[in-house]
């Protein structure tokens, strides 16, 4: 059965590659049927392509990963395990639970066709990117309704998969991890909210990427900003999209493209200029209260009422440092309802560029800061969108963009001259003497069952500098020699691998003379 | 894109369901494609299908997951955390790396099409479970022949898919984990193969799933068997495959099936009879290197060589309690080439009863003991299969049925009064008194960044029962509780939940003493 189930992925693989090559023509032969005749058309298909033997040919095949895929070596590996554990770590010292859910949904779930409220379509609002915490926040929203959990503090760390994209050869791939924290509950406003900026801020500084920025805005304030600039009430959400491109274009051409392409009125592309240009922190807050046309808007007040909130609470939690209240902050998904945030990194230089040939500069082309890192915001509709009596649970979330951070740690692995260990090992098991093996693995039993980390080489008679030499490479630090002296003795020669000390150690407390050792390891 | 990747992974769901329902008429009608023409008529059917929007009839939607998947919810995580923990620990332990490889591959690795050596179809000899290590090693075998890796000790925990299945009603998932530990290169023999058991016993012993046996055989020894019984070379492979059902039908009805169905002389069933009812160690193998008939047999003799020398490693190990040498162990893969285990929990009761219920029991039905929580063996032609030049790099390895020991955890954590925590939270902060919010988040922000592990109620003004509720639902041994009082004097009055003492702490000494008395968590 796995083989098959490999088979189906990879056919999935094959299939959506080809959605480019679509020819009208047989699409009108065809559009007579419905949908669960088109499914059974599909499974002979691909019935038939299994009888065929896929692709004809038999080119010369080369050894490769399936396209949009690729291995981790144990160095990256190494990499992705240390971030996660600084993620994790994060997430468990804020009392986070962890959930999974499965990697594939019903569509029902992805379009959101339930009961009466059919105003959103998930399928569409979703913006093509990983930084956005849209797709997992899906499932956790229907977990949540599903299951009837009406307050939880969540993590979830999961590969998750996308059909083929344009951008491959910037480095977007089909298979990918995602991670995400989100807090659901009825609560007083704006404290979940302060601890997911409280969570990025910790993760940014622990992960030392470099300087960071969280830009802070809120939906409501947008909305409200748009409705009292003259934007008609169903250009909003278009309006919003330009907006949200301010980080990579100039205003100049933001208002061109609203004016000119998106029909908005000089005027209003005007007025918002004048906003999307400020930025602060709990006094901007307070000035817009106090501004003449914003304070027109219920819905504006009523977000910059929680924004100086919000900061309070930040001061509190001491990370106002980087936290800015940008009003051209604009993130593009439908069912934010609050505030919203995104973290970037404000270093220059080599780290984003390769940040996005290493495939996680996925948002470059869409419209958000090739530095973004994290980002999330409150979704207090979702949930209720699932739940068939429609029962509301408000939720903010962040998801941290773990595939660049991954990328931009192992270009700093890569420049550093510290050498990445990808093993734990304590000590190696070594003897300059033949005919010792099983000795050695008398030896390494003995630590094993102490729980010491250890390796033991599987020849006979290994030379002692090859034991030495494979020390060095992996970065194991000590070395537990015998010989036959040694083992008359009682004892074992513990060798430091960097300074080549040598002592010897009576067996009885080798185990913890190897724990004193290597206790920062 | 997201969206869409889950989409294709849904509607692949969605096809492979469909497969029983395959039309012979509307397959002459398509004959005539080539492949790629079929690829193209898929990719436009699923272009109609998205248009369409997907299923016709609206009818009231019930919220569930895709079929053949769940949810895990945190208690579920929390003891699969542990089991991971364990594991992955034991594998450190050893001196593995981890790799990981794409959850699918190309159809050509999979067939194992490649160069001259098309002896293997690895499609085929593949067997529809998840406890055989096959489907894990395929894809890493690759990765050694394609990144020309000639040795490694490395592990993989990884989600893997498989297509709809016929026994869903028995638990069988189509996502689930597998965990593989292996290791590959050129060494003196029988060592790294003697790590690998040496390993199951130390992860089955630490996970306490109650008593267990891993038995052991050789490829060779099984081959030479056969030989010496009469089986012609044609049927050694359909006559393992019936051995292989011993352990869950008599002797009388495996030798039946030899007779009747597969055609075999009496004579040699009988004699198969024979060898296959001797269980033993070093001592068995001994005997039968002296056995009149078996040691006719090069092959069988060269396994029953290294099973002496496996058994001598054994004891070194300390595991030849659990270690059994049974001539009928027969696992179904072609290509393991030497030592072959499977390890058996032999507690007899609910556990395996219960694993089975629970998605675990993946042999139940394809003739291995439903007791089976890992095994393995020695493939040295795999990866030579993949490399363009031949070059063979022997390995050895083991898979941990990992997602039955997820079952059998979870079952033993029901039956058992102690209550999972599913958080690590060891502090709560609280306050009896209105008002105190912000000293609240103050104090919780100080312990976060001092690595304490704190909660925080997002309520302005909690009850403080309810704060003590809290702690006693989900485990928190201690709060941090703060009043005008406290504030005024520089503590905080710290409380064990469990024996409800509280004492005075002042703000300077909090972190040490929450960390003295946490330190056991």
């Amino acid at each position: 059965m796995i083989n098959l189930g490999m088979a189906s992925l990879r056919l999935c693989a094959g299939l959506v590659g080809r959605r480019s090559g679509f020819c009208a023509r047989s699409l009108r032969t065809i559009t007579g049927m419905t949908v669960s005749q088109i499914d059974e058309e599909v499974a002979k298909l691909l019935e038939l392509k299994t009888q065929l033997g896929g692709d004809e040919g038999r080119h010369q095949f080369t050894l490769k990963t399936a396209k949009g895929t690729r291995d981790y070596n144990p160095k990256q590996m190494a990499i992705r395990e240390k971030v996660f554990n600084t993620i994790i770590s994060c997430f468990k010292r804020h009392g986070a639970e962890n959930i999974d859910t499965p990697v594939f949904e019903l569509k029902e779930t992805l379009t959101g066709k339930y009961g009466e409220d059919s105003k959103y379509d998930l399928t569409v609002s979703f913006k093509p990117t990983v930084l956005d915490p849209t797709p997992s926040q899906v499932p956790f929203a229907r977990y949540l309704a599903m299951n009837k959990v009406t307050n939880i503090k969540r993590y979830h760390i999961a590969k998750v998969y996308r059909r083929d994209n344009p951008a491959m050869t910037r480095g977007r791939y089909r298979e990918f991890y995602q991670c995400d924290f989100d807090i659901a509950g009825q609560y007083d406003p704006m404290i979940p909210d302060a601890e997911c900026l409280k969570i990025v801020h910790e993760i940014l500084s622990e992960l030392e990427l470099g300087d960071f920025r969280i830009k802070v805005n809120d939906r409501r304030i947008l909305d409200g900003m748009f409705a009292v600039c003259g934007v008609p009430d169903d250009k909003f959400r278009t309006i919003c999209s330009t907006v949200d491109k301010l980080d990579k274009m100039s205003w100049e051409d933001v208002r061109s493209e609203m004016v000119k392409e998106k029909g908005l009125s000089e005027e209003a592309a005007d007025q918002i200029g004048q906003y999307v240009s400020l930025q602060g922190g709990m006094d901007l807050a307070e000035r817009l209260l106090q501004d003449a046309k914003m304070s027109q808007s219920k819905q504006a007040c009523a977000g910059l009422t929680d924004m100086k909130q919000l900061f309070s609470y930040l001061q509190l939690f001491q990370v106002t440092d980087k936290v800015v209240f940008d009003l051209s902050l604009a993130r593009g998904l439908d069912y934010y309802t609050g505030v919203i945030y995104e973290a970037i990194l404000t270093q220059t230089g080599p780290v984003p560029v390769a940040a996005t040939q290493n495939g996680a500069g996925e948002k470059a082309e869409e419209g958000v800061s090739v530095g973004s890192v994290a980002g999330g915001g409150r979704y207090d509709g979702l949930v209720g969108m699932f739940d068939p009596k429609g029962r509301k649970v408000p939720c903010v979330g962040v998801s941290i963009g773990i595939e660049r951070v991954f990328s931009i740690m192992e270009q700093k692995a890569e420049a550093s001259a510290e050498k990445v260990r990808t093993t734990e090992t304590q000590v190696m098991v070594a003897s300059a003497q033949k005919n010792l093996l099983e000795e050695r693995l008398r030896l390494t039993a003995e630590l094993w069952n102490a729980g010491i980390k250890a390796e033991v080489m599987y020849k006979k008679n290994p030379k002692l500098l090859s034991q030495l030499q494979h020390c060095e490479d992996s970065g194991i630090p000590l070395v537990a020699i015998i010989g036959e002296q040694e083992l008359k003795d009682g004892v074992v020669k513990l060798r430091t691998v960097h300074s080549r000390e040598e002592i010897d150690v009576s067996r009885a407390e080798l185990v913890e003379e190897i724990k004193r050792r290597t206790s920062d390891v």
